[in-house]
């Protein structure tokens, strides 16, 4: 993420909001993507979201005054928010995580409260398009980010716009299939059989190693998670620590991640697929999520037409700031 | 396909052109994508592309006098080749059918020669473009088409636009992955492990009959491959006259093409989703074209989520002119 102090900051501004389950991001942005400034405020879910709302507004309207920006700068605001939506009408549908928000016209009511057109999409898409705009895709005309977290996410940029859908359900990565078989895996939380999200996101990393592990899998986990419930970061620091079990569960990831890439390549043709999320197993920084990668890269080249071969994969660059960053962006397509 | 008299034409016109390995199809189709005029003429692979550029351009001309339409009236040519191709730079690269045709400047040679601007594109992409413009796509802004034939091909349109892609390899639905395991099958002619195209092309479909044929399989098909090779044609018929093996053939190939479909729709999410080419079971005049269709559903419904599972899926309605039909509408987009 690219910082920039007000003097060199270009105008005008967009402020980016993303709504997670527990927090509320929110970021000023400048015309090239520079964050000036961030902040986050709780969601508190159970105030719902007219309150919600309010609270964005003030949040929005301190930050710019704590750094001495006018809301006059302010060309219009992005919003994420987690899915089910409806993007065309600005709705927040049934959200698992935020109960009390189902069916709101998010989008209307914030544009009421702030004064300023506002953007409304997906928080994986916003991400995506954050990565687009300043991130790993930056320069490019099409992106696909895979977001991996407890879920596996997900956004299509062609031709420089988000793949939204006609039910708001476009770029749902996580949920296209990568085995088709009786025996594949379900989602742990319910969902359908076989889905890249079944097999890839942190909650199925664990399903599959406590399955091989309670089958008796030799571990330094098996001693671990005795005394506390195995994670992804459990996993993670066991590979990195040379355990050879946790590294074929790292190593099984990357080639399911790399079948999906297939499939997402040969539909989008992109020339840049980005891994996004917390689930990258430390990152471009590490000897092991540096092996992730190469092994998301060799199942892709294994199984891509040559054509294809030349797709860039790589990690995601602006971390947890993609989403407001990314509402920012969208923000300014849509004024542009 | 919708035919229009002269006097009902409404102008400007455009000629759309589909090149394939046997005959290269064209029409004169006017600005509501109804077809004044068509013709064919052989491909001649070996006279090579600039004689074939030459034959195209006379034949277009032939066919606007015969029909008493002045050469003015046109305002541009699409032109559909089967790939690999270099979409932006008008390239034709190495046609597997077509190997006289090697890394040829086919859009700018037939723009020199007719005088026109020239719209390129991928043959399956044109007649993906013609079925969303005034076939069953008619009226949307999105569609996924996927061509049944010899191969599987496919187009993507998100928001009036055909996905591309930056190596001009996007939209090659035939080349997603609905099998990732280590016994997944092979496409007949090579190619990658695992792809729809393994499983759902007329190529396939007779070789997954085959095999069981070979296995013993008892079925009407047993005896009547003793005369004649296999095709997917006879195994339609033995499967609407009542053979259970036939029908349990064409049952699969539904289930197959649904999985592909639940992928896709959870990329893309059309709202629409069109089945055109020949190996379509007799398509919808038929009991066992309208079963096929009928599977093919049935196994997206059980596989996609709730929120994509009004999205339609329907037989295509141009037959074997939707890739002229579709150049010319590539023509009249790239002039609007």
């Amino acid at each position: 993420m690219s910082c920039v102090s007000l003097r060199e900051a270009m105008r005008p501004f967009y402020v980016g909001v993303d709504v997670g389950g527990t927090n509320i991001k929110l970021g000023l942005v400048d015309d090239a993507g520079r964050v000036l400034a961030q902040g986050k405020i709780p969601t508190r879910e159970e105030t719902g979201p007219a309150d919600a709302v309010m609270r964005i507004d003030r949040a929005v309207r301190a930050l710019l005054a704590e750094h001495g920006v006018s809301f006059d700068d302010v060309r219009a605001v992005g919003l994420g928010t987690p899915g089910p939506m409806d993007i065309p009408r600005g709705l927040v549908l049934e959200l698992p995580n935020l109960p009390h928000w189902t069916r709101f016209p998010i989008r209307d009511e914030l544009q009421r409260v702030c004064g300023k057109p506002v953007a409304f999409n997906n928080d994986a898409n916003a991400a995506a398009f954050g990565e687009f705009w300043v991130g790993s895709g930056r320069g490019g005309d099409s992106m696909i980010l895979l977001t991996l977290g407890t879920g596996v996410g997900g956004g299509v940029i062609v031709n420089g716009r988000l793949v939204e859908g006609v039910h708001s359900f476009g770029s749902e990565c996580g949920h296209i299939l990568i085995d088709s078989s009786p025996t594949a895996r379900y989602c742990v939380w319910g969902g359908g059989q076989g889905q890249l999200e079944a097999y890839a996101s942190a909650s199925a990393v664990v399903a599959r190693a406590e399955e091989q592990l309670d089958a008796g899998a030799v571990s330094s986990l098996q001693s671990r998670r005795q005394s506390e419930p195995l994670t992804a970061l459990m996993i993670a620091e066991a590979a990195a620590a040379g355990d050879p079990f946790a590294q074929e569960i790292v190593r099984e990831t990357a080639r399911y991640l790399g079948i999906a890439i297939v499939t997402l390549v040969h539909v989008i043709d992109p020339g840049h697929v980005v891994l996004g999320g917390a689930m990258n197993f430390g990152g471009a920084g590490t000897p092991l999520g540096r092996q992730f990668l190469a092994d998301v890269r060799t199942e892709f080249g294994r199984r891509c037409y040559e054509t294809v071969l030349d797709t860039r994969i790589e990690f995601a660059l602006l971390g947890g700031d993609a989403g407001f960053i990314g509402a920012a962006g969208l923000a300014r397509q849509a004024v542009s």
